[in-house]
């Protein structure tokens, strides 16, 4: 890649000028289609200090009509890392349907800077790039259009580039340390950036930009932009096959095996409940003082008790450093982008706690159910729904997932006191009635979840809740569990 | 206020508890009943460090279900304010129709806490108490129900509070410096409290809560809450009055009356727009470097040429340091919260410039002509746009707003060519037609808008756009002679 870059030989400047008039007013023909189609464009920007991205992502969208695009720019803090994920910054921009999104500087920039300022380890470097990989995957699977540019100079030009930085009080202040930093260790940098590259590419390519030409870099990136979305135009919003990364799965047993008998008596269940709430209230600010993130997902059929249940949970928690998150219908501008980015952008910061009232597995439910979305796409999900876990675990998240069960039976008595009963009658709608009619197909749906979701990072556990207060004994049991195990193994390694 | 607090005597613990249960699920009842009616409610909770405000939202949250409340703490950060007005993270999280906020400390302890640590200035603390004022009215008259609770303990008890927190390894944490600053410094706080408490009780009462005595605390919060709900439900949802503040208006000529016929050579125009974006450039690195904030609003007659001029504005500036912002019909979880909240979150950080392609006018004008809200709504919106404008170039902001004007033949020809030429044909739709027929009535309210609120601090500056070209040119000029002005002013002082 960049140790066997040959820049081309010099070009008719008036030729090029006209070709960069032309592929932009190609470009701006093309805003409404790519509207129209609900297309989402991101164009990642990456490449060496003052190269020039900022003037190039100038050049490319001068002539589109703002309501088509945005620029996204992330600062590089070390804090933020500890906060979220490494992907959030970029998981949580992504563009919607319809706008081109440019990037400057993006993943690429952020895990080779930090990997060499030995912010992360090896191994963490090396899980931030299949995480890129899967990112990268996942959206191109979801209909994203992604064109990976590098702008690249070599280190004479860039010396050039920060001189003249300098010698303007106005611009001086752009030079940064790091940027010297990088310009010291060029090589380094070029060996990371090459490594990156090509741990990057096999999934979706770079394109090398010669960056000490503008017009030349100017004129390439608009010409793939152009050529990738006349491409995507042309054979319509791809939609990415299904297959089985194979993640290790724990063994699960169909819903109509659980045994739903267990009860619990009402002296034991209150002592029991205070008891167990108590430890949560300390364990909640240990794992809040060592900044571990807990993501608790609760599933189950209508009137099962998720709603009892959780409150039971919150209850000692402190209001200050936990949120329920109640999942419906996406609205419009979540419809608009990839699937999960309404979670992506739910997620806790570190030491908090998200209790997600409903999930991402909406998916591979009422989505597969309804038809909200195509075959194909339910049942890629299973793998991206383990990735996007397995990414959550690897940040240090605690991740459980529970299915709040009921029989049959015992939905029809709630759904009938819930009818009876004035206060509770809000809780009750004909959608509850009708999705009642498709418990056997619901039943399919959710026992092939639980088979290929189920892993050891993050478990499906299934909650007997004919009666509920065993179901709350049972969770909080679990959770605490849970906690512990995660504080213990923790030693006193702090995040990251 | 604190000072003539007398705490009542002891009460019946069991009967306490009783009514404790009572209240919550009369809440319980009710909140159904605040999600059908959509009535929004804000509950500031605001007291001592360690009094036990997260332990009283614990418990008033405790039987509401997870999707009818959240709650809101935001850590008090120096930074946060230089790069954000003052009530930016309080204005960007209040709660939408139907839903209860417990906000666990908000702008009193923000505006009291940098007032003692002397972040602030004396008069940038009235300033600040003005806008509290202003954004508590403002949400009332938007229809909020806003509960102002302060949870009090004396000197004493404080520190059995912070004595009990020390004593565990697991809550020592939680005793901060800033609380050992508060403790220590308890009287200077305790006027303060009670000079911000006297400040801003006339527009919305401050309630005061025993926090030695936990339970009475949590019944009179919730008995405040419940009745104040009530209320509200009773009454339907409020709806301020208008009224005029007096601000100092600039004077504005009629429509009408603007001289359109301005033009400008092709020679002219190139060698000025070439210049003029040099200086724009320059100029861009220094309001960055300086962190001045920079809104430009656009509005004007459909086809006056709003999206050409954006864009040779834009062309100049690094894209990492702006944003355009096109404004079109709400979206529904912007539509069920105040109008204004959807600028709020899109506020550019200090040093950005930010350009909103039409803005928070549509209230007076589009939703003023197509009846999308109430006579009273945009009546009382002249001033509420106002005082939100104060705020911005109180904090610090250049604010400039163009209306770029065309006469009606103009826009005949622009749409009938607009309707002829492929390229272009995504540009007109239907409602562009229906528009153009109301022209009489847009203009009278433009002309209203225009007369009550051009101020000094952020004035209209009608843009003569018969000529495309030469309304580019003059916008530049407007826009740089006011960051030169801003620069100017601002002297060797930083933001704040």
């Amino acid at each position: 890649m960049l140790k066997d870059y040959r820049p081309e030989k010099p070009e008719d400047k008036a030729a090029l000028s006209e070709e960069i008039d032309g592929l932009r007013s190609t470009l701006t023909g093309l805003q409404q289609t790519i509207r129209d189609k609900g297309i989402p464009i991101l164009v990642l920007i990456e490449g060496w200090s003052a190269a020039g991205k900022g003037s190039l992502i100038k050049e490319l969208i001068s002539e589109i009509d703002p309501r088509f695009y945005k620029v996204f720019s992330a600062p590089l803090t070390p804090e933020r890392d500890m906060r979220y994920p490494f992907l959030y910054p970029y998981a949580t921009a992504i563009p919607e349907n319809g706008q081109i999104l440019f990037m400057d500087s993006g993943w690429m920039e952020d895990a080779v800077r930090k990997s060499l300022r030995r912010d992360i380890s090896g191994s963490e470097y090396k899980r931030r790039v299949r995480q890129v990989n899967e990112f990268e995957r996942q959206l191109r699977d979801g209909g994203y259009v992604i064109l990976k540019l590098f702008l690249h100079i070599d280190r004479d030009e860039q010396f050039r580039r920060i001189m003249e930085l300098r010698s303007n009080p106005d611009t001086e202040w752009r030079v940064t340390e790091d940027d010297l930093w990088q310009h010291r260790d060029y090589k380094r940098f070029r060996e990371a950036y090459d490594d990156f590259m090509e741990a990057t590419s096999s999934i979706l390519p770079w394109h090398l930009l010669d960056g000490s030409r503008r017009k030349v870099a100017v004129r390439d990136a608009l010409k793939l932009l152009v050529d990738l979305t006349k491409r995507a135009l042309d054979n319509g919003r791809y939609c990415g096959e299904p297959f089985d990364e194979n993640f290790p799965l724990l063994k699960m047993p169909l819903l109509r095996d659980v045994d739903l008998s267990p009860t619990i008596e009402d002296e034991d269940y209150k002592k029991k409940l205070r008891k167990l709430q108590n430890r949560l209230d300390e364990l909640h600010n240990v794992i809040y003082r060592r900044k571990i993130p807990v993501i608790l997902c609760y599933e189950g059929w209508d009137a099962a008790g998720k709603g009892g249940n959780i409150r039971r949970v919150a209850y000692p928690l402190d209001p200050r450093g936990f949120d329920v998150i109640p999942i419906s219908a996406p609205e419009k501008h979540e419809l608009h982008r990839h699937f999960l980015w309404r979670f992506w952008t739910r997620l806790p910061r570190s030491g908090h706690i998200c209790i997600f009232d409903r999930t991402w597995y909406g998916r591979v439910m009422v989505e597969r159910l309804e038809g909200f979305c195509s075959e194909k796409d339910w049942k890629r999900a299973y793998n991206e729904i383990n990735e996007f876990e397995r990414l959550l675990t690897d940040w240090g998240a605690v991740v459980l997932k529970f299915w709040i069960h009921i029989d049959k039976e015992t939905q029809l008595a709630r759904f009938t006191d819930r009818q009876n009963t004035p206060e509770k009658a809000w809780k009750i709608t004909d959608e509850d009635w009708r999705n009642r009619e498709k418990w056997d197909l619901y039943e399919e749906a959710v026992d092939e979840m639980l088979q290929k979701t189920s892993t050891e990072n993050a478990p499906w556990i299934i909650i007997e809740s004919n009666d509920k207060k065993y179901a709350r004994i049972r969770t909080l049991e679990i959770i605490i569990q849970a906690l512990e195990k995660a504080i213990e193994e923790r030693g006193a390694r702090d995040l990251l």
